[in-house]
């Protein structure tokens, strides 16, 4: 109705991103797409008993601000996270030390926020969530990309690419990495190489921004200490989450950083505290039930990836490549040269079958041969159609996958 | 430890607002500040049997970023907002123009964020909310102050501020307003004054941000209908929240906007989401319960406001000045010019009684006289005892208020 002339056209500020679409329409029938967890695993009685638990308690607290923990999130889950994070993670933090956010990514938006400006340079891995591309170019800020093996982010390459920017004058703001469960790659930083990372970040005068938001579903036994853990001059600023661990709509995550640090970006964070239920929720359930809660996802992450990869292997033959995933929830797969994955992205939308397109996902210059594949929330049976009619569709517009069981199922269609 | 040469600092943004000054030390025991509600009136078990009801029936639908309802927030609760603004402020919006925001801070930022950049320029109440005033200063915005009288922003002087900018070829992104219980002097805006303001905003070809959010809150029957209810042209974006009627902890605010500002304000909400807790709980518990919570809840309000007057009149008796409010949590009172309300408000931070000094509520030339007194969160018992030892201290540093029986006994404990 408004729309033609809005009086709001008149008074926008310059430079803004593109503006929602439209309005939203659903989740398609295939959703490979977004960080969704496995509802499988959610327990929400237990849950809503950890709650009941606190707010009998402490639920008239509910009418202050902040309930009665100031603006640093509520002071037990803050203890909850410090022992969790000495014990998984090999971190030496205090409850001062850390900050509750809305997410992780009001984490990442606050460390931005506190850290860059345009005209500003930070290396980041060179396939990477698409997330953190948007959010540097919109910051006009320039993001130099790190070359990524199948063991994370390439230590040669980090120092080669430090020294061009240190040969040009320029100090990167900071080297931003996702160390345990990388994504789009879902490598496994070893110990080796978090330990020449801060080498380099102290001999070129950086920082370093670990997002570990996916670490905790590493599907080995253990997993290396966090660079933070190895840190001993408070180089390291660390993003943690529990969107990827217990549910994603809950919106807590926590950043843990050196004062200096922290108390900027508790002065930047003007949004009058995160929500009270899920800290409150966390807080009672996860000293009981976080570990269990973990052995008990990632038997089903590790069930949905095989199914995935057998549903790859027969419908897309030697024509899908990927690595086996060290963890987490998504897969990072290589489609032929023939194949423009931003077109077949867009091909698949129209069918109900979305993907990622590797362009969104990578500034490597074969980013278009790459899809990611989120594997965690739908069910064994959408995920073995989803990949069918991805195949199919892939034939339809590039004439891959040539070979195996779906081109024949295909043609016999015909 | 790090404190002393962090890495962090070679990398910090410059220009940054100060930091956090230390570590939370608690609530005084005496706390006037902060936009705390009435514990009296929470009813947390009925909050939890609603948040139950819908876990129960879609708790799994945690594992899903949003819900199932995309990025505008969960869509029962958008419904009951749509329903409510309709039945109370008059307004006509459907659940596709609004958006789910983490507390009316987050909407305003939000909007702050579409609208504005350094060297703007806006026009807002001379007397305000202290959060608008550091967030305009610290985006490089001009602030241009309007008069406010006991019924709220003059529209002569709205007139005026106008003109005055037009003829500097200033073309002002917003008239900013808290028509419906304003922070701090707690006058509730005419409709004629409303419509006054929509004539002149039309006049000089700028918008209205309508920050409603102490609006539930007004003593009287009836409200005037929204400044936005009023408007034929898509001119105002409204704002309100859930924190002022239901509890602050919940951190649930909207945005009722044109689809041309609202469509900004979705891609720039950047956190993933609101946390579905708090939208579940509130979307079950408020088509039910909101009305008999509000009902409830104005009496408590009413009989602390009457506890606070009394207890001002016995120890400060003429020297604390201030009209009735018309609504809300927080009273505006005005001290005798001898005190300095900066340096009152420090001495009683020393002894435990906070306040709001005025300066930090008010760019008028008497803010210095002017204390805000915010009174929903004490009992009784704690308001009087405050009030008796601001008194005091009030009288030990400017020798004010001299007479009455505060003086009396003070005196008489020398």
């Amino acid at each position: 109705m408004v729309d033609a002339a809005s009086p709001f056209e008149t008074v926008m500020r310059p430079g803004l991103p593109p503006p929602a679409a439209g309005r939203w329409s659903g989740f398609p029938a295939h959703n490979f797409v977004g960080g969704h967890n496995a509802p499988e695993a959610l327990l929400p009685d237990t849950l809503m008993q950890a709650l009941k638990t606190a707010i009998d308690r402490e639920g008239l607290d509910l009418a202050t601000y902040n309930l009665r923990s100031g603006p640093q999130g509520y002071e037990p889950l803050r203890a909850f996270v410090t022992g969790h994070l000495a014990k998984v993670a090999g971190m030496r933090v205090t409850a001062d030390e850390l900050l509750v956010t809305s997410g992780s990514l009001q984490g990442m938006d606050l460390i931005n926020a506190a850290l860059l400006q345009p005209g500003d340079t930070v290396l980041i891995e060179e396939v990477n969530y698409g997330g953190v591309l948007t959010r540097l170019a919109r910051l006009g800020v320039e993001a130099v990309p790190v070359r990524v093996d199948g063991s994370g982010m390439c230590m040669a390459s980090l120092g080669t690419e430090l020294e061009k920017l240190s040969a040009r004058g320029v100090q990167p703001k900071y080297i931003y990495t996702i160390p345990t469960v990388q994504n789009p790659s879902a490598t496994v930083l070893s110990e080796a190489r978090r330990r020449e990372m801060l080498a380099l970040a102290k001999q070129y005068q950086t920082v370093i921004f670990e997002d570990d938001c996916y670490a905790d579903l590493v599907f080995a036994e253990t997993r290396p200490p966090a660079i933070h853990a190895l840190d001993d001059d408070g180089r390291v600023v660390y993003l943690g989450s529990f969107s990827k661990s217990i549910a994603p709509a809950l919106r807590v995550g926590y950043v843990a950083a050196p004062w200096p640090l922290l108390s900027q970006l508790i002065a930047l964070k003007t949004d009058a505290g995160t929500g009270a239920l899920e800290q409150l929720m966390l807080a009672e359930y996860c000293p009981r039930h976080f570990e269990n809660h973990i052995a008990n996802l990632l038997p089903i992450l590790k069930g949905k990836l095989a199914v995935l990869t057998s549903a790859l292997e027969e419908h897309f033959g030697t024509a899908a490549e990927f690595a086996e995933p060290e963890g987490g929830i998504f897969l990072w797969v290589k489609l032929p040269e023939a194949v423009d994955t931003t077109v077949l992205a867009k091909a698949g939308e129209g069918i109900g079958i979305s993907v990622n397109p590797g362009r969104e996902w990578s500034v490597a210059s074969d980013a278009g041969q790459f899809i990611r594949i989120c594997y965690a929330n739908p069910d064994h049976e959408t995920i073995r159609s989803g990949v069918a009619g991805l195949a199919d569709v892939c034939f339809e517009t590039f004439g891959v996958p040539k070979r195996g069981g779906n081109v024949e199922r295909f043609a016999g269609a015909q």
